[in-house]
C-alpha cells in the first residue's frame, strides 16, 4: 500500500506515512493497493467488498449498502442510490469510514477537516468512535442542522466567513501535535470509499448506461468512476457508463477547465455542498468524464427548488444539493435514448436542513 | 385474507372491506392470511419476505433491511438495529408501506391519521406515492422538524393541542367521502410491517435472547413479537426471544395494565414518540410481554437526556423517544445475564429535531 503522486513520481510506504498533498509537488496522491476483486456474501460493506479496498476499518456504522430504488421516468429507466441513508446523513460516510481507520492506525489523536457540512458530521462521527479529537472547520453559511449536528456529536466547531476561507483557516490547526488533516477533498480514501457505490450498482443492476452526480470536490464523481474501472478491470464488467456531472452557476470550476469557458446563469448557493471553487483534483475529474463521453451540466437555484420539491413528493427526503442532481438530469433527459438505464445518486439528507 | 374480532368473533373479506376497530364489540382486528414461510433472495423487503406478508406493496421507497451494527457492552453482545435509517426517518415506514399500498387497493382517495409526528411523515410519503391525499393530525407540541416535513412532503398538517386531542379531533374527518383511517395504532398491518425486524435480525444472527423497544402504541413490540412467532410457527426457530418494552414515566398504560400499578418518576415528554394514554392493543402488548418472560420498564428525562448524548457520541443519530430505549436497556442491563445477545431496535432519526 502506497502514497503515489502521479505528477513527479514521489512515493512512500502509506502504512507508515501520510501526506495529504505531495510533499514535493503538491500535486493530490493516488493510493495504490492490491486487489483481489473478490465479493463475498455479507451485510458489512466492507467485509463484502474487502477485495476491492485497501484494508477493512475496525468499525462500522451501518454505512454502505443503500436501497436502490427504479423509477420509470418518461422512457427511462432511472436508478436512485439512496446514498443520504448512510448513518451520518449523506454518502460521506463510505469515505470517512476508511479515511478515518486509516488515521487512527497510523496514531493520530485529532482530526481535522474543512466542509461545507455533511463531511463534518461525517468526520465528527467516525473520529469520536475511535476515540479520535475532530476539528470541524465550516461556513458560517453552512445550514444551521449541519452545525447543531456536529456539535451534538462532540466535533470542535470552528467557523469560517466562506467555504474558501475554511481552507485558509484549516492550515492554522495542522501543526497541533498529533492532528491528521483528513482533507477529503485531497485524500484518496474519500474516492476509493464512495467506489463502493459502482460495486453495490453493479450487483443489482449491472453497468447503467449514464450515471449523474453532482461535483463539489469531485469526489463521488471520482469514486464512482474508480468503482467501475475497477470492476472492468477485475473483468466483471466490460464497459464503463457515461459520467455526467452537475454543478451549480455560481462554482464551475469543472465545466471551466472541461469546455474552456464559463456559462452564465442564476446563482446555485442552495446547492451549498458543492460550492468548491478549486477542486484539487479538478484535471482527473475531466478526464473521467471525457473518458466516458460524460458531460458537466449547469443548474441554477429555480431548477434546484423545483427538483428538491419532485424529489419530496416523490418520497426523496434529501437536501438541495442532491436535487441539484436530478435538475441536472431533467436537463439532459431529452439527449438520453430511450431504454436507458440512468444512475441518479442521491446524495444528503434533507431532514438536516428542515 | 380477513380481518377478525378475537373478541367477538367478527369477520369479513380484508380484500373488500376494511374497518379500523369491530363494527360490533370495537375491539382492535387482527388480519389472517396464508404464509408461505419462504424467503427469497432479493434488496426488497417485500420481496424478500413475501413468505411472510399478505401482500407485496405496489411501492418501493427504499424501506426495510436497515443495518444491524453489534457492540461488546460489558460482558453483552449489544444489536443495534438502524431502523432511523429508513426513507421516512422512521420504523413506521414498514408498517405504513403496508397499509397504504392496503387503502390504495380498496379505492380509497384520502389517508387521515393522528400521530405524535413520525407516523405523519410515513403516512404523507407513502400516500403521495400513490397520489392519495393525506390529512395528519399532530399535537402542537410534536416537534417542529416533523410538522415541516409533513407538509414539505405536501401533507395536510392539522394542529390538535395534545396527542389526546389528536384522536379526538381525526374523527371529524373521518365522514368526508373517500377517507381512509389509517389508524396506525388499531391497524394490524401495522404490526405486520414491523415484523419485518424479526426477519431482518433472524437472517443475520438468528434468535436474540432479549429484544427492546419502545412502547408507545405498541405496533413494534407487537410487530416483533409477531414476526418471532410467525419465524415459530414456520419451524425455522424454537425459541423466543424475552420481550422487554420502555416506557415513560409519564405516560405509562401497558405498565400499569402489567403491574396493576403506576410507579411515580420523573417526567419523560422528551420522548415524544411513546405519548400514548392508551393504546387500544394495550391486552394483547400485555400478552406479548408475559409469554415471553419480559418485564415493562419506566425512564425519566435525565436517563433519557443521558442517553441520548451516549447513542449520539456511539455514532447513533437518533431522536430522544429512542434513546429511551437505550436508558432502558441501561436499567436492566445488570439484570440480563453475561454473554446474552440483547437487540435494540433504534427508531427514529435525530436530524428531523436538531
Amino acid at each position: 500500500m502506497k502514497w503515489k503522486c502521479l505528477n513527479c513520481g514521489f512515493e512512500v510506504d502509506a502504512s507508515v506515512e501520510y501526506y495529504w498533498k505531495c510533499p514535493r509537488c503538491s500535486s493530490p496522491l493516488i493510493l495504490d493497493y492490491e486487489s483481489t476483486c473478490e465479493i463475498v456474501e455479507s451485510k458489512n460493506v466492507w467485509e463484502r467488498y474487502r477485495g476491492f479496498i485497501p484494508f477493512k476499518p475496525g468499525k462500522y456504522r451501518g454505512e454502505g449498502l443503500t436501497p436502490l430504488v427504479e423509477e420509470k421516468i418518461g422512457e427511462h429507466r432511472v436508478l436512485f442510490k439512496l446514498d443520504y441513508l448512510n448513518p451520518g446523513g449523506s454518502f460521506k460516510d463510505r469515505g470517512t469510514a476508511l479515511a478515518i481507520a486509516y488515521g487512527y492506525k497510523l496514531g493520530f489523536k485529532k482530526t481535522l477537516v474543512d466542509t461545507s457540512g455533511n463531511t463534518g458530521i461525517s468526520v465528527t462521527l467516525y473520529s469520536k468512535l475511535y476515540g479520535l479529537e475532530p476539528i470541524i472547520v465550516m461556513p458560517t453559511t453552512a445550514p444551521q442542522g449541519k452545525k447543531k449536528a456536529v456539535l451534538k456529536l462532540g466535533g470542535r466547531l470552528v467557523e469560517a466567513e466562506s467555504r474558501a476561507t475554511a481552507t485558509q483557516l484549516v492550515t492554522r490547526f495542522m501543526s497541533e501535535p498529533g492532528v491528521y488533516y483528513v482533507g477529503h477533498i485531497w485524500n484518496h480514501l474519500y474516492p476509493i470509499g464512495h467506489a463502493t457505490i459502482a460495486y453495490e450498482v453493479f450487483e443489482e443492476q449491472g453497468v447503467p448506461d449514464v450515471v449523474i452526480v453532482p461535483v463539489g470536490s469531485g469526489g463521488l464523481l471520482l469514486g464512482v468512476h474508480y468503482g467501475f474501472k475497477k470492476l472492468k478491470e477485475c473483468g466483471l464488467i466490460n464497459r464503463m457508463p457515461r459520467i455526467i456531472g452537475v454543478q451549480g452557476y455560481s462554482c464551475q470550476p469543472v465545466y471551466r477547465e472541461l469546455y474552456g469557458t464559463e456559462e452564465k446563469g442564476e446563482e446555485s448557493n442552495l446547492a451549498d455542498g458543492i460550492l468548491v471553487p478549486n477542486p484539487p483534483r479538478t484535471r482527473e475529474i475531466v478526464e473521467a468524464v471525457k473518458s466516458t463521453s460524460g458531460e458537466v451540466v449547469l443548474v441554477g437555484n429555480t431548477e434546484i427548488t423545483r427538483a428538491h420539491s419532485e424529489l419530496w413528493e416523490q418520497g426523496f427526503l434529501v437536501e438541495p444539493t442532491s436535487a441539484a442532481t436530478y435538475a441536472g438530469y431533467k436537463k439532459i433527459m431529452n439527449k438520453i435514448p430511450s431504454g436507458s438505464k440512468t444512475l441518479i445518486v442521491l446524495t444528503g439528507s434533507g431532514l438536516k436542513t428542515l
